[in-house]
């Protein structure tokens, strides 16, 4: 038994999310099904991958992500299944997956016409193709060999590397979340190996905001930084909404000094 | 094994769905269940008959639909349970289920005080009587007769058929999608039918719009008209939401010319 | 076969219950899992307590309640897992449980090491902590006495019991729904054995509003006062929102005159 992860910008409100879980249950009738989230600003690629990155190695061995944020449907983008680290990985080639990187051990184009429906619409690939193809990798009725002829590239979509001098650790902000916590491109794991973190500062020009390790550690109301749940250097503000009340954003530069 | 899909105005910020579920939980432990939407408009009835009209046939063969829009509760709108295609559909006889038409093969109207809480409260039948009801349908317990004696009609509701002369079909927008795509009761089927559709355009006086197949065939930012997932044309930007962007609105009319 | 029903603060944009339940996967791989709200208020315990108080009676003996409304994580508050009723609940000792009063049979402070991650953040112990321990309860893995010591208190958070006089009942309004139906701390059966209640109405100063039994039974866009379905005194505006139509909120005062 696996699990199949729906990840999406389709919103809630309508019956687009509902549609491709009733044809993966044509399929996998019992298989767990996941929301990942399906509120990812209409079309935007790097915020799906970023989600994604967050959370797909929670998932057990054998998970299979169906990933839908897809503007170019109907036209020539690849659509796509890719196995890492034993999770498998279901949408169109535009960058999702980019991230993965070497972490890719198998890519495949999906083509083989038996495991989706004949007659595609142009514009919901996700119910016509990527749910049913999902279903059938999750339900183990189907290898990743079989969906189709290997592809040997991705779109790509790296991780944007923070930078590095003596004392100081240059970043941005590459997400805010719902409780208006933002969290930056800075690992715990480089900063921790470069730097002497003792005493060390975040500086959101003109903001100089303290490195501690939760949020109950700071004043009700002043911000903080610290390494988040995804071992990320994270601003928030304990008891508030660090976006709106110091007026962050995404792509906004974010620095680390060191004594 | 079946399948509860549920359909409400609940929204998500309360207990109400999830009531439901953990009643229908105790007669179908193990059954899948499967959200449509819940942030129907409060009480618009109309719009959720919508949403199940473009979904319902994508679920399997016995799935039971659990729909809860319901202004009327506690009064003497009737409780139903039809079955259509081999699918099933339980909620209030408000108009819900009147756009099934002469698809309906049984009509019953729930009656059988075993199948529900034996004290109903005046405002949650939803918990109450039809989860419960649904749950027993999805387990199998009863069959479709025993929830009570057959009902001879239901609360009609319609399809809102379009109008056509030589080289028009008059339409209107029934629906705006969380994307802002406007879909119309134009049918993709008679359209074809009735025009050569080669240069068809689409007008939204006092817009003129090109008829193509998907998004990515206008340039960004432009309007389209194309034939959606539900087969139905639809009014789209890509990249864009049409809604805001053109001022559209449901019920507003479109009219389809061809030369 | 249990269930485990997660109550949360983190709205439903990120991947942070999706993590949850990545990681509850992996015990529990068939469990079935309900969502009960995800939009309490950030922080706002008092708001999560009382929606789980609405619902909880509802699910299966042997359900498994994992609540996380934790402003306090990696503080010193306790890590609990709580029995009542033969359900579970599992979360920070916080207020979230302290309704239960005299209803909890055990209380266990979480401490037992082999059931959670071996390193902890400081910020995410939902996913770290307290989704796998609820997935070793309702996997049957382990028994509550084995997640660690007794503990012998709660923090308390009792219900906001009403006064009485001779012929007056008074309350506030503990929670306005999605439907702006407000919802008071006035128990029906409290009044119903206190006053005759057939001449009843219920005052929001300057406004008198007429108990009725259901929506319907007031004239569209009238306010009402009704017993609601978790038997406490509810207003609301037939096919109206009651909170911004009367400019109700949270906490304003309600009273209840009988003749």
């Amino acid at each position: 038994m696996s699990v199949i992860a729906f990840l999406t910008d389709f919103g809630q409100r309508d019956w687009y999310l509902a549609a491709m879980k009733a044809v993966a249950l044509h399929t996998a009738p019992n298989i767990p099904m996941v929301d990942i989230s399906h509120d990812t600003p209409a079309g935007n690629i790097s915020h799906a991958a970023f989600i994604l990155n967050q959370c797909w190695l929670e998932f057990p061995v054998g998970a299979v992500f169906c990933v839908v944020v897809d503007p170019g449907v109907g036209t020539d983008r690849a659509p796509v299944a890719v196995e890492a680290e034993g999770r498998f990985f279901v949408g169109p080639d535009n960058g999702l997956f980019g991230w993965l990187g070497n972490r890719v051990k198998r890519c495949h184009r999906i083509a083989n016409a038996e495991l989706y429906r004949a007659m595609l619409t142009h514009t919901f690939h996700g119910r016509d193709l990527f749910a049913p193809v999902a279903a059938s990798l999750a339900a183990g009725e189907v290898t990743i060999e079989q969906v189709g002829p290997v592809q040997d590239n991705l779109v790509q979509a790296p991780w944007p590397e923070p930078e590095y001098d003596a004392r100081t650790a240059y970043g941005k902000i590459l997400y805010v979340d719902h409780y208006g916590n933002c969290i930056t491109n800075l690992p715990r794991d480089d900063l921790i190996n470069r730097f002497n973190l003792e005493h060390a500062i975040v500086s959101l020009h003109p903001r100089r905001i303290p490195l501690l390790r939760t949020f109950g550690e700071a004043p009700r109301g002043q911000p903080l930084a610290y390494f988040g749940s995804g071992n990320l250097l994270e601003i928030a503000v304990n008891g508030g909404h660090a976006a709106r009340q110091l007026e962050l954003r995404e792509n906004q530069r974010v620095e680390l000094h060191v004594k």
